[in-house]
């Protein structure tokens, strides 16, 4: 028998719009990355800063449902939207990490395309993060999401087919294909913030 | 202090062995696919239709829990119970989607062994969905599970010992282990959605 | 709304406590097996069977907290935190038992290093679990994870930069990478009972 109270609590909206923020500004240091002109050891460290910021913003999330009484949804919805928001960042940093680590010249050319599904998803997120206060308009964001998805998909089939065609050594396929796994692993996880935030959407309405 | 009403909420056991019995279908697709002669493009649309159809499954669970007051047993079950059959679905179409995007020949004879783990696995999973309704005989379900995840932990093994037994190519071992990989992942899963019952059926005695 | 009754419920306590002390004993079979000179098997059945008795405390914890009424953290904590010790249990015999199926001879001597983060990162998770019952002294637990988390990482990174060098090939790549990812999953489980001991005790603070 759950109560429904709205206080003014909107630190919540505020600090998953920050954190999904953080998550556009990581996207675009991955997709500055696979320039190869940049000097990637700076791009990379950018990004652990970046990295570093979404911790703290989850962290503060976190901190905050546990020290709050009433909390605008679900307590167990807010901790899931920030970790799945959280691991969206993670596997953006682990992504662009191992690009420099791995010394990776050329990169696959439909790497890019994955990148900004990425980028794209990131934005998406920004956007609908203020959207969990009023409700409004979010079924656009969840369906986007599911289309882009299934694009990164097959992005992510296709780079696959390439690496084991034959043209690539042994090894570079190891370390392209974690660089690959990784991206998509960021792409599920955007579809996995998407999915509950509709949750979320559903319990509400 | 939880309370304990149980209405007539049928549609729950009803989604859950429906849900299983997609499962079924897909672990019989997937033995399907081992055979040679069949026109594997074929069969993975089918895998990819079964997996739609589940993803609605668990979909309309997930919504109900939400839009539903009282809940057969604890909303958080409910949840996680649905996830884990769905996660199944995805390793068992994440197989056959490998074996058809890797072009793979001939796979190790054990790799039969791992799969029909997996259908029995599924079979017994969708008998033990509808005795969720009264709770009665789970435990030899359980059980049976267990056995058969150890069976699959060995099959698993004894495929990766052959894989780096000099036999293979990195190339051939990488994409046959990615094969495998998914495999031990669905018989991982079928070992949770074991455990989810379980605790289900712990709380409810 | 939630009650906070205390009662004199040490049996959590002590339970957590005992799953940890098995965490201890199987990081220290882990580095015993990194001795090219003791009999592996041996070892691997020894740490198999610890795994074994440590699967049996977290079942012991969760049939506990369905069956009792008053418990002294919330519930999803205890299901939490139980399922990450055990999550560390399992890459680390997960690690061992690949070293002993892959027939690994020399191990990249920085392997060493990170199964010393493990082993302390055990210790340390042992010396806590009874301080969870008057929440002092906590911080320094997990801080101090955070800090080896830290130390693992970058372990991590140079032992795959030394796999990737070109000293080794292709299929021992895929091995030792095999091996290392599962003490890096070893580690970040660590971290993440950490993270789940910091929460419970902002919660309680």
């Amino acid at each position: 028998m759950r109560l429904r109270i709205r206080p003014t609590e909107t630190a919540f909206y505020d600090l998953f719009t920050q954190l999904a923020q953080h998550l556009v500004e990581g996207a675009d240091l991955l997709a500055k990355m696979l320039d190869e002109s940049v000097d990637r050891d700076d791009v990379a460290a950018q990004l652990r800063e970046v990295e570093h910021n979404a911790d703290e913003t989850t962290h503060a999330i976190i901190n905050r449902v546990n020290q709050t009484f009433v909390t605008p949804f679900d307590r167990e919805d807010i901790y899931k939207l920030a970790s799945s928001l959280d691991d969206v960042m993670d596997f953006i940093e682990e992504a662009g990490d191992l690009v420099v680590l791995y010394e990776l010249d050329a990169l696959p050319g439909r790497m890019a395309s994955m990148v900004e599904v990425i980028q794209r998803g990131c934005e998406l997120t920004a956007e609908a993060m203020p959207r969990l206060r009023t409700m409004t308009d979010l079924s656009e964001y969840w369906i986007e999401i599911n289309r882009l998805e299934n694009q990164g998909d097959r992005d992510y089939r296709r780079i696959l087919a390439k690496l084991f065609s034959g043209e690539y050594k042994a090894l570079e396929v190891l370390k392209l294909k974690d660089v690959v796994d990784s991206l998509e692993s960021a792409v599920d996880a955007l579809e996995s913030v998407a999915n509950t935030v509709e949750q979320i959407a559903v319990k509400e309405s």
